[in-house]
């Protein structure tokens, strides 16, 4: 499957005066151009090979890509519309040619969306065996600027218009399509009219029963047109950096301070990798302040394994921003946080036994230890199942939490007591696990 | 999909007498007499209606059956042949009602085998779409008694001719079918003409090519006949025991025993949870005589790691044998052995620091235990690819060579150098396998 995406347009209200901005598509948004970001998008879906339709600035947008190629990973044909101005449809049919009679995708560049729409579209489109287009639609309350939007009036879940000036609507268009050769045919129709905009040829397929639509339930999308879309997109996306899975104090402290670092380091040139490592060190230099033993010195190491758990929170946000999630960064993240998490404890077991020399802490400390192992080693092995039944039931004792009482206790110069607390909540919260899995696996299995 | 069990005939060679053993079906074999034996083999293929053709003592056998229905958790009908010395043909005919028209497994009370030939099998009769009934062949080199074979000719792998005298064959009836209604059709016409053995009725599907064979691969089966068989089928049993996955130690000391003791204790009603708790209370025990800390104590609980590491095979051992293997056995077995290890270590380090008064061994203890558990824990995060490449690569420091090292270790009384080596190979290990999953990663990802 190919992908058509429209890069041609001069997107006026988003630039400052010509010469001196960027040309639309470069236009960055959490670290990716907004070319970068439609490419990336449809990769996710599993789409490699693309058909790039430029015009304005076209030598700038092709040198940008071109340079971005390899980083991008996927085919790019560049096709170039000297007429753009004509209007958006043109540019959809200068596309055929590179096509060679395939049915394709068909994306807008200043349009950002989540990924797993165009996964549901293409779901749709494989069950399909006609030759309908099809084009996702999403309900009018949830659009940014509706005024600007391509408005659609649905009967039946049938379309029956489409166009800016649609009265009587109760659908949006959100600029991502599937498209059959019915498209281009509709589009010759129009384009041989005068009509240059994709949304006549798009009423033409309404006219001739060739479009369907595919409603993307409330999903994030967001058309980029001024300063306010790219804010507004940015909040979004930002927001939805949120995982079900995160704990108490990563929803409500972690991820709200992370959230904010990570808008401001996505732009820089940090691989997830490297945020990762930072994370780390701050672990082991936590550990070390802890190994001082002295209060002074525990309430820094308190603060920086706490900075060190919210840092952790940056290497997945920067990932996902950036298409940059693999599943080896994931597992090296895991490993350094067994490690961090040993390590910080043993400076605390360290800086106590040299103060009070006493052994008890050592016994005490192990536990600790195990008892944050066995959270993850459980969560490991059970991943499916502890994921879809969420962090929030048990005791609430994963890292973030771990990291926060461990910091409070330092603050309490309590090291003793946190680490009791912690060698406790864990350790019976794996117990608990162990019960409450086997009610769980009993369920699955009288399903069958 | 239905089984169709053969339980009718006599078994004359087996028993020592009438009235004193049992029927055949009911004969013991590593804990499962050979009829539960062949109906959880088919249940492991996803079959849970079976119709049970009974005939020499049916009584008993039925009676035996119904008080185990509930925990083999399958449906069984039982069918009576009274006529079953006429021949087994007649037994599959008077299964007929019972099938309601549905197609069938046939299978042999006294054949036991590798339940992935029937799970192959039924996949081979999914893709095909005609009525040939399927039946599955062997090399007869892998035959234990081929006088007493029923042996096919092939030619181009089209079966030719099958009976226990055919001169010329190259394959031999492993007594596994898939049947279509062309069999009932074969058995009627062969039983009118007086021929009452299944092999007749074989030949005429041969006759009017409504036979395909399947050809099991040399994976093992055994046609229980002979007390000589028995004891073949048993050997062969525990030897399918061994894991590829098995470490060094595991492979050529703990399985040689724990196979053994296996054999022993699966007759009786060990459950494998019992076992794998009799292995964890064998770690506290070891753990416990650690902690002691003088050199005579050191020996007696490197002898109960060792044997605690011996034991933790037989859980599994049992639960394969008998078709017990769950997931949640696996579940609780892995987080009981990762307590066992901590605490083990624990009782090691504290012996020695009562002895010692030292505090590096707090130091080297954690960071052995650390390694341990994340030995563990790449596993679980990286199950597939690890499971895949083995554990024979890297260094081979999985449990049962950590507990050998402990045991030699506490045998030579160096309770520090054990555990330093245990830190260091766990932890190299650990970031070798961190560096190798990329590269395995990395490959993967090529391949698309």
């Amino acid at each position: 499957m190919k992908a058509v995406i429209l890069a041609a347009g001069k997107g006026e209200r988003l630039s400052q005066g010509e010469g001196k901005s960027k040309p639309k598509p470069l236009i960055p948004l959490l670290g990716l151009s907004l070319l970068e970001r439609a490419i990336l998008s449809a990769k996710e879906s599993g789409i490699y090979d693309f058909v790039l339709v430029v015009g304005y600035r076209s030598e700038e947008v092709v040198k940008y890509v071109e340079a971005k190629q390899k980083r991008l990973g996927v085919n790019i044909d560049f096709v170039e519309n000297e007429e753009w101005e004509k209007g958006n449809g043109l540019s959809v049919l200068k596309a055929r040619d590179a096509l060679k009679e395939e049915n394709f995708v068909l994306l807008m560049c200043d349009h950002v969306f989540d990924s797993s729409i165009l996964n549901d579209l293409l779901a749709k489109a494989r069950r399909n065996k006609g030759d309908k287009c099809i084009l996702c639609v999403d309900n009018p309350e949830n659009v940014f600027d509706l005024e600007d939007a391509t408005k659609i009036l649905l009967e039946k879940n049938k379309p029956k218009a489409i166009g800016k000036g649609v009265e009587n609507y109760n659908a949006v268009d959100c600029g991502i399509f599937y498209c059959t050769s019915e498209m281009f045919d509709a589009l010759e129709k129009e384009i041989g009219e005068g009509k240059y905009e994709l949304s006549d040829a798009v009423q033409c397929l309404i006219d001739s029963d060739k479009l369907e639509v595919f409603d993307i339930g409330g999903r994030f999308w967001c058309d980029i047109d001024t300063h306010g879309s790219l804010e507004y997109a940015k909040l979004r996306m930002l927001k939805s950096l949120e995982k079900p899975t995160d704990g108490i104090i990563s929803k409500y402290i972690n991820r709200k301070v992370s959230r904010r670092i990570t808008a401001r380091i996505v732009n820089r040139n940090l691989t997830p990798t490297q945020i990762t490592i930072i994370s780390f060190l701050m672990a082991l230099a936590s550990a070390t302040f802890f190994f001082l033993g002295e209060y002074k010195y525990l309430i820094i190491g308190g603060l920086l394994a706490q900075a060190s758990s919210i840092i952790d929170g940056c290497d997945g946000e920067v990932a996902r921003l950036k298409f940059l999630m693999t599943d080896y960064g994931a597992f090296v993240d895991s490993i350094l946080d067994r490690y961090a998490d040993a390590i910080i404890i043993l400076g605390l077991i360290i800086g106590y036994c040299m103060l009070h020399g006493s052994i008890s802490v050592w016994i005490i400390g192990l536990f600790a230890v195990l008892g944050s192992f066995m959270m993850s080693y459980t969560n490991a092995r059970y991943e499916g199942v502890f994921e879809k039944t969420g962090g929030g039931r048990g005791i609430p004792v994963r890292r973030d939490m771990r990291l926060f009482i461990i910091m409070i206790g330092a603050f309490l110069n309590q090291v003793l007591g946190l680490l009791l607390l912690l060698a406790i909540l864990t350790n019976t919260e794996v117990v608990r696990r162990v019960f409450s899995i086997k009610r769980i696996i009993t369920k699955k299995k009288n399903k069958f």
